[in-house]
């Protein structure tokens, strides 16, 4: 995430009322968000995740605080004018700190708190042995109708980390080489393309040969030769907001059954992007593009989910998963990556990024899609 | 992390032992670790961190079992001598399936479940919601009496990493002029030396003129210039073993002023080193470089612990800070990392990487420590 902003506080000041109004909604009293796209997303501030506790606290009405290390509180102090801040010293126990500014009485009896999905647990069980009597639940659900709905300027920054992403692509199918390089040396090449034009870039896979069919592959030493299938699963940040592609390249020629593959798996991209529209279940994207999949007889190959949202979080609510009734709505941004797995021999992934608009689905991925024999 | 080691499984296996031993002794039932440095160390396997829940169930005795996602099986299948695998597929809830596991009775009652530090709340509150009777408790008192004490392995690892990094510096300030480059782009020189002898690389902080005053500033596009005070503090890993280092250089001629703060915390860090040694303290570390800098009178600008333990985690137990009454033991690591910080003018920070061996305290780190006037 990107410590600095093009905007100003009035942005996060609008968020956090929204998050007060929700919490109001649903009966929450106090939302704790540890440092997490949460954090950012509610303050602008990058904070840093460590075992020095940094705690945003938020009441259902009011100035939220944030406790933070007074050795990074000079980080957070130009946003004053939207949260406390109160800076603890090496010494102290912040969990007791944070706890006083939430004034609680009688060990926070009937109030409800919310806690951020990725606050760590050491810290949500010192909170817990000092508040004993509240209810404790997860925040998700006051904070997913705030960052699943794309404004404007996120959709803009998404759509902008997306083109540069695909522009990485274009270059690297056109001007490298990778037979004979390892895996990791192959994804470099791509990622430092994708870093080269002003993304912040975090590795990525490249899985070649029978590892294209491990979805989520360690990344490794394997050497790249003719005959392998090769999936590059990478991507960028802008100012915090993700890309998020995968293409797939066969060395060489490929086989026919490689080419019907890899045909099925374009198909079933597109036509979840096809499913895409306002008021759709999102377990509707997963099957339009599961239904093409299984009509090809590979339905058991096709192993997770179809996509997953993103924006700050590279894996963030909405999910398109079999279960899932929740409609889309305009602004919902996520991934739509169907794939064919066959252990032992290869795999075949095609991911792009989808806005959800009123008319249906935008794709904001337009990176070269067809069957590339690479040298 | 690392995802391959040099080692079989009889590590791990005897880890696993341990930490039962431990669980044994202080009346822990079940220990649940979260994708993080204890489930490397009790595994070697690095587990993926992210909203699909992986979690390491280890009971007081017999084999631990892995809840793992169906996509991510295939890259733990390789443990099974040491653990049981139970892959979950995408429609389902894994927390359901490990409480399963646990094969609980009465909610839980009677359990004392242990929790790793950075397990995820949104898991811990499903597993709590399904677990209602159990008390829970942090994992940190059973894992820190393995984590803290480094084998032979870890300790040559520790030292391997150390040595590399400090080469990089070597030759950063040999052969690099920083002057006229941004924070950002300093510390990419310094990261590529580094990343250049093998290590694996995760930024590093460059803080230039009054940022240098921020003990955990955001490196941004800020100019360095001639006059600035400017602050590394960056490292790398090896087969998941951390370096972190931080040294300070003066770019143009040194003030009188700079140059007693610098000997002030140089003599400080000295003073540290000299105070390790089996039975002492952890605090007393602290105390040791604190009096050097409140002797000097400037006290109320050294404003954090001395130092921190690392190994699998770039900070870990021990930490050198007051009230830590912890007596150092062979085979504990940690920096010495005192700074004076004038806030709005320049800071110094000068931080090795110390073990704690039988004679007393071995510096790991041999960069050059003396006042550097860069170009």
């Amino acid at each position: 995430m990107a410590g600095e902003t093009t905007t100003g506080l009035d942005v996060y000041q609008d968020r956090i009322t929204r998050l007060q109004t929700e919490m109001d909604r649903t009966g929450i009293d106090l939302t704790l968000v540890g440092p997490s796209s949460d954090f950012f997303y509610l303050t602008g501030y990058d904070a840093h995740q460590s075992e020095r506790m940094t705690l945003l606290i938020v009441p259902r009405s009011g100035q939220p605080s944030v406790v933070v290390p007074v050795l990074e509180a000079p980080l957070v102090m130009d946003r004053q004018a939207i949260v406390d801040i109160s800076a603890w010293t090496e010494t102290e126990a912040p969990w007791e700190r944070a706890v006083q500014l939430m004034e609680l009485t009688n060990g926070g009896e009937g109030l409800t708190i919310a806690v951020s999905d990725r606050l760590w647990s050491i810290f949500l069980l010192h909170l817990q042995s000092h508040i004993p009597k509240a209810k404790w639940v997860s925040a998700t659900p006051t904070m997913r109708p705030l960052r699943m709905h794309k404004d404007e300027r996120e959709r803009e920054l998404l759509r902008e980390v997306s083109r540069r992403t695909d522009e990485a692509w274009d270059e690297f199918v056109a001007n490298d080489r990778i037979t004979g390089l390892t895996e990791r040396q192959a994804v470099a090449l791509l990622v430092g393309r994708t870093a080269a034009r002003g993304l912040v870039t975090h590795g990525g896979i490249c899985a070649s040969g029978p590892n294209s069919a491990s979805p989520h592959h360690h990344t490794g030493d394997r050497v790249i030769q003719v005959g392998d299938s090769v999936v590059f699963d990478w991507g960028g940040t802008l100012e915090g907001y993700h890309s998020d592609v995968t293409r797939t390249v066969h060395i060489g020629p490929a086989s026919d059954e490689y080419r019907t593959v890899y045909d099925t798996v374009s198909r079933a991209n597109d036509a979840a992007l096809a499913a895409v529209a306002p008021g759709v279940p999102c377990q509707d994207i997963d099957r339009a593009a599961r239904d093409v999949i299984t009509e090809a007889g590979y339905g058991d190959a096709f192993i997770h989910r179809v996509g997953h949202g993103l924006g700050l979080d590279v894996h963030e609510e909405p999910y398109m998963v079999g279960g899932n009734t929740l409609p889309l709505a305009p602004g919902m941004t996520f991934s739509d990556e169907p794939g064919i797995y066959l252990a032992g021999r290869f795999g075949v992934r095609i991911e792009d990024t989808v806005i959800c608009v009123e008319g249906g689905g935008e794709r904001i991925n337009n990176a070269r899609r067809d069957l590339i024999e690479m040298a």
